[in-house]
C-alpha cells in the first residue's frame, strides 16, 4: 500500500485540473480557499491535512481495510481527495462491527425459526376501515383535532435512489403523466396543506403540519433545490425541514469494503431504518419538542396514494393509546411478496415475505382470510416519546439486515466486474424494527385500492407498481370520489360510461363476456382532483353532483376543467 | 338491385381463378363436382342454384336486409358465391325478431333497477375452498366416484377467436411459453386424461371423460386438424367431439346487416351462450344420453389453470343436488372488471360488472368482505337432465345482449370505413343466461391464484391476462406444488430460493424494503408439472421430498428434469 507522497509542499499547477494540488498530500484547494488564503496557510493546511491523511490510512489499517486505498497512486488529485471526504466519513471499526452482528443475526434468523413463533395480529389491536366503519368519523375527528392543535408532524422517508424506476434524481420529483404533471412532492405537499384547512375550519384555529423529509447524500441537493424552484408547494418553507441519513459501504462476504471505482467505495443508504440514526445525529427531535409535536406520521415517498397525516389513522392511534402503530393491507394471496405485522415471542414485528415458509404463507383462519394477512406498507404512527426512546436507547442495538447483492466492483487489476452473482452484502435497518420496543402496539387496516400503489418499476416492466399503475391507482381513485359525491362520465357521443369500466386498474380480471356498453374507450376515466379541492374525497358534492363530464376532468383550486381530448 | 345474372350457362375459364364459372348465376363449382358431374348435370345444378338465388333474394327483400347486395355487380363470381353461402345460411326474420328483443331488453336493463333488485349468494348454498376445508375431502371422492362410473362429460368453449391476443388462430392452440411448450389444448386434455387414471385407480375400473368442444365457424377446421395432428393428445378419438356453434351478422342500430366488404357480412359467433342452440341443432345431448352422462363440467378455453371436470367441484354440486352450479373467485376490489354471481328478483344470475352502480360495488358485509363477491369465471356444472330442458324449453326464450362496438363497414361508395365510435351491436347469448331456470344452484368458490388465470391480451398489452401472466400463475402454482410435496429450490450458487420469491406473479405488491436473500433471480420459479404427473399437486411426494431443485425443473411422464439455465 502507497500512502500519500511526502513531498517539497509547492503549488503546482496539474494539468487539465481546475485546481491546485500540494504534492505532499495531493490535496486540492478549492477557488474560494485559494482565494483566501495566502500560501503559507494553504501550506499549513495541508502538513495538517496530511497528518489526517495518515491517520486515516492508520485507521483503515487497524481496522483490515486498508485495500481500498491499493489504487491511491493512481487516482487523480482529486479523486484522492474526493476519497479521502468519503473515508474520513466512516467508522471502519463500527463497520467491521455491523458486518459480525449482521451476519450472525442473518444466520440465526433461519425460517424454521421464525415460522413456529410467529402470532397473527389480534382483533383487538386492529382498527379496520371495512371492519370498523362505525368508528371511523370518531378516528377521523380525534386526528383533526390533534392536527389543530399542532400535535403532528410528518416524516417523508426519501433517501432512496430511483434506480429501479430508471432515474438519477429522487423519486418525490418523478412525474407519473397525471393531467396536472404533479409530482409525488406535490401532491404530496398539497395534502398537508389542504389537512391544515380542514383542521382550522373544524376547529376554527391557525395550525400547521411540519414536514420532515429525509434525504439521503445522494438526494439532499436535489431534493432541497426541488423544492426551493417550486417556492416549497405552497407550505411555509420554515415548516419543511430536510435531513440527511447515513450511508454504508457494501462489503464483501469477509466484511471487506467494495471499490466499485479505482478510488470510490460502493456506497448505499443505510436503510430506511436509517431514520433512528439520523434523528439522533441532526437534532430532529429537539426541533418537534419545541413546537409541541406529539405523534409522528411516517411514510415512504413512493406511494401515490398515500394519506398523509391520515387523521383516521392518527385517531385511531391517539385513542388506543398507542405509542406505535402500522398501517397495513390485507394480503390476500399466500405468495404475494410483501411483508406481514405480526407477534414473534410475543413482540411485534414484520415478518419479511422471503423468512415465511409456503406452509405458514397458506394458514388460514376459519373465515377463509390468511392467518398471516397484515401487509406492511412502510405506513407508521410513532408517539414523540416513543421516537426519544427509540434513539435514546434503542437505536444503537438495532441490528441490520443483510441483503445480498450483485456489486459491480474493481478486481486487483483495476478492471471493472459486473458480477453474475451475488459478491456482497448491503447493510441496512428498517423502519419497523422498533415495533418490538413499542408498549402499546396497533395495526390499523386500509383498503389497498384506495391507499397503496408504490411507484418502483419504469414502464417498461413487467405492469406492476411502475408509472401507469400508479397513474391509474389515483385517477381510478378519483374516479370514484367523483361517482360518490353523485357526478359521472359520458364518453364522446354522450353515453353514460359504466362505474366500473371495462379496463380496471391494472391487476383486476376480464372474465370472457363481452363488454356490455362499451368498446375500446380509453380507461381508466382520465380524472384527477387537487389536493388543495378534496383531501379524501369530501366537498366534491357541489361541484360534481348530478353533473355529467367528459374525460379528462379535472378539478383544481381553479374550478372544473373538461379537457379537450388527448390534452394530456 | 342487381341479381346474379342470366346468361348461356357454358362453361368457361375465368382467368386466374381455378375453377370454371357458370356464367348463368356465377356458380362456381368446385374440382370434385367438375370430376365427377357431367356438363350437363353441372348446368342442372347451376339453374336449380339460380332459382335459390332468387328465393334468397326475395326473403332479403322481405326481411328489409337486401342493402347487402348493392355491390353484387362488383363481385367476383368466387365473392358471390361465398357470399350466396354466408347468406343462404341466415334467417333475416329471425335475425329482425333478435334484434328488436334483445333492443328492447337492452333498454329496460338499465342500472337503477338491477342494483335495487340485487342479493347476494346466501351461505348455504356456498361451497368454498377455503372455509369449507373440511369437506373437501368428501367432495372430492365423491366427484372421482362420479367420473370412475362414467357419469362425467366436459365440455369446451372454443368458439372465440385469438383477436385480443393477435393471433389467427383458435386460442387452444396457443403456446404461452411454457419449458414443454404445450398448449391450452395439450394441457387440458392431459388433465383429463390423468384425471381418469386418478379415478380408475381409486375405483378400480376403466373410465372415460368425453369431451365435447364447442367450436365456431372461423375456428373447427383448425381445431379439428390440430386434434388430429397431435393425435388428440393421447386420448381417444372417439371420446373428443367438435361441433359449431352459430354465427350472427353484426347489425347496425337500425337492425341493418353490417357489411365489412362489398360481398362479406360483418358475421361473428353468437356468444358462449350460443352453446346451447348448438347443442340442440347438433344433436350433442344425444350422444351423452348413450354414454350415461349425467353431469357436464363447463369451461373456457383460455383459462390455463382450469381443473377440468374438478372432481371437488362436482362432488359438492352432487352432494348438494343443484342441477346447476357456478366455480367463483372472491372478487376483492370494488371496480374489478369481473361478473358476480347473485340473486335477482330472486332468481340467480350473472350481473355484469358494467351493470352496476359503483354504490353496489362497494357494499360490505359485517366482515369486511364485498357484499357482493362471487366472482364469475366462466366455470359451471350442469346435470344433463337440466341442459336437456333448456335446449327444449328455454333456449328459445334466450334473449341476446348487445355490445355496441366499432365495427368496420363498407360505405356506399365501397369504400373501407373504421369508425371511431360505435356504428352497430353485436348480438350475443352468455353461458351464464340459463342460471335463471336452476330448481337447485349452487355455488363454489375457489382460489384465483389456484384456478383462475385467462389469456385474453397480447404480451405488449397493460400486463394482464397475457401469455407472461399465463405462465407465471402455472409455474407459481406448481412451485407451491413442490414446496407443499417437501421440496425446495436452490439457486445456481446453491443457495435456498425462498418460498416467495422476490417478483411473484404480476399483481402482487413488493413493498418498500430491500429483498433479503436474493437479487435480481429471474423469477417467479420457473417450474412445470406434466399434468400426467399430477392433476392438482397430489403424488408427488416420492419425486421431491427432501430434495433441492435449480430452475428450470420439469416434471413429466419420463422424470425429473432439470434443465440447463435459458435452457427455455
Amino acid at each position: 500500500m502507497v500512502l500519500p507522497r511526502q513531498s517539497d509542499g509547492c503549488r503546482r499547477r496539474i494539468p487539465g485540473s481546475e485546481g491546485y494540488a500540494l504534492r505532499r498530500c495531493n490535496r486540492v484547494f478549492s477557488p474560494l480557499e485559494r482565494e483566501v488564503l495566502s500560501v503559507q496557510q494553504l501550506h499549513e493546511r495541508s502538513k495538517r491535512e496530511t497528518m489526517d491523511t495518515s491517520k486515516l490510512a492508520e485507521r483503515l489499517n487497524e481496522s483490515g481495510q486498508s485495500h481500498v486505498l491499493q489504487f491511491w497512486d493512481q487516482l487523480s488529485p482529486e479523486e484522492q481527495a474526493e476519497m479521502i471526504v468519503d473515508l474520513e466519513s466512516l467508522n471502519f471499526m463500527e463497520i467491521n462491527n455491523f458486518f459480525k452482528t449482521a451476519m450472525k443475526t442473518s444466520g440465526q434468523n433461519s425460517q424454521e425459526k421464525v415460522d413456529t413463533r410467529m402470532e397473527p395480529v389480534p382483533r383487538e389491536v386492529l382498527g379496520s376501515v371495512t371492519r370498523d366503519r362505525e368508528c371511523l368519523k370518531e378516528w377521523e375527528e380525534e386526528g383533526l383535532r390533534c392536527i389543530s392543535e399542532n400535535k403532528v408532524a410528518v416524516l417523508l422517508l426519501a433517501g432512496g435512489q430511483g434506480t429501479r424506476l430508471g432515474v438519477s434524481y429522487p423519486k418525490g420529483m418523478y412525474d407519473v403523466g397525471l393531467p396536472s404533471r404533479k409530482t409525488l412532492f406535490q401532491i404530496q405537499a398539497e395534502r398537508i396543506r389542504k389537512l391544515e384547512q380542514l383542521a382550522e375550519k373544524q376547529h376554527t384555529r391557525k395550525c400547521c403540519i411540519p414536514w420532515y423529509i429525509m434525504t439521503s447524500g445522494r438526494t439532499m441537493d436535489m431534493t432541497k433545490e426541488f423544492f426551493i424552484r417550486h417556492k416549497y408547494f405552497g407550505l411555509k418553507e420554515e415548516n419543511v425541514f430536510f435531513f440527511q441519513q447515513g450511508m454504508l459501504p457494501a462489503v464483501d462476504f469477509n466484511g471487506k469494503i467494495i471499490l466499485e471505482g479505482k478510488g470510490k467505495l460502493a456506497m448505499a443508504p443505510d436503510g430506511n431504518g436509517g431514520l433512528y440514526r439520523a434523528l439522533g445525529t441532526q437534532n430532529i427531535m429537539k426541533d418537534m419538542e419545541t413546537r409541541g409535536i406529539s405523534c409522528i406520521h411516517v411514510y415512504c415517498v413512493d406511494n401515490i396514494l398515500v394519506k398523509v397525516a391520515d387523521p383516521a389513522f392518527i385517531g385511531f392511534c391517539t385513542l388506543k393509546g398507542a405509542d406505535c402503530g402500522a398501517k397495513v393491507v390485507e394480503k390476500t394471496n399466500p405468495t404475494e411478496a410483501v411483508g406481514v405485522v405480526c407477534k414473534v415471542d410475543g413482540r411485534y414485528q414484520v415478518v419479511e415475505y422471503s423468512e415465511i415458509t409456503l406452509e405458514t404463507a397458506e394458514k388460514r383462519t376459519a373465515d377463509g382470510r390468511l392467518l398471516f394477512n397484515a401487509g406492511n406498507i412502510a405506513n407508521h404512527f410513532f408517539t414523540l416519546t416513543f421516537l426519544k426512546e427509540i434513539v435514546r436507547i434503542h437505536e444503537p442495538q438495532l441490528q441490520h439486515h443483510v441483503a445480498q447483492k450483485k456489486i459491480p466492483y474493481v478486481n486487483t487489476k483495476g478492471q471493472l466486474i459486473k458480477p453474475d452473482k451475488p459478491n456482497g452484502i448491503k447493510m441496512e435497518k428498517f423502519v419497523f424494527d422498533i415495533f418490538q420496543f413499542a408498549k402499546t402496539f396497533v395495526v390499523y387496516e386500509v383498503l389497498r385500492e384506495d391507499e397503496f400503489s408504490p411507484l418502483k418499476n419504469a414502464d417498461s416492466q413487467d405492469g406492476k407498481d411502475n408509472p401507469t399503475t400508479a397513474r391509474q391507482a389515483l385517477m381510478s381513485l378519483h374516479h370514484r370520489w367523483i361517482l360518490n359525491a353523485g357526478g359521472h362520465f359520458v364518453d364522446e357521443n354522450g353515453t353514460r360510461i359504466p362505474a366500473i369500466p371495462r379496463h380496471g386498474p391494472a391487476g383486476t380480471v376480464t372474465p370472457e363476456v363481452s363488454q356490455n356498453l362499451k368498446d375500446g374507450t380509453d380507461l381508466p376515466i382520465k380524472c384527477e382532483i387537487s389536493p388543495l379541492v378534496s383531501y379524501g374525497g369530501e366537498g366534491l358534492e357541489h361541484l360534481v353532483n348530478g353533473q355529467a363530464f367528459q374525460p379528462t376532468l379535472v378539478i383544481d383550486e381553479n374550478g372544473v376543467h373538461e379537457l379537450v381530448k388527448n390534452g394530456l
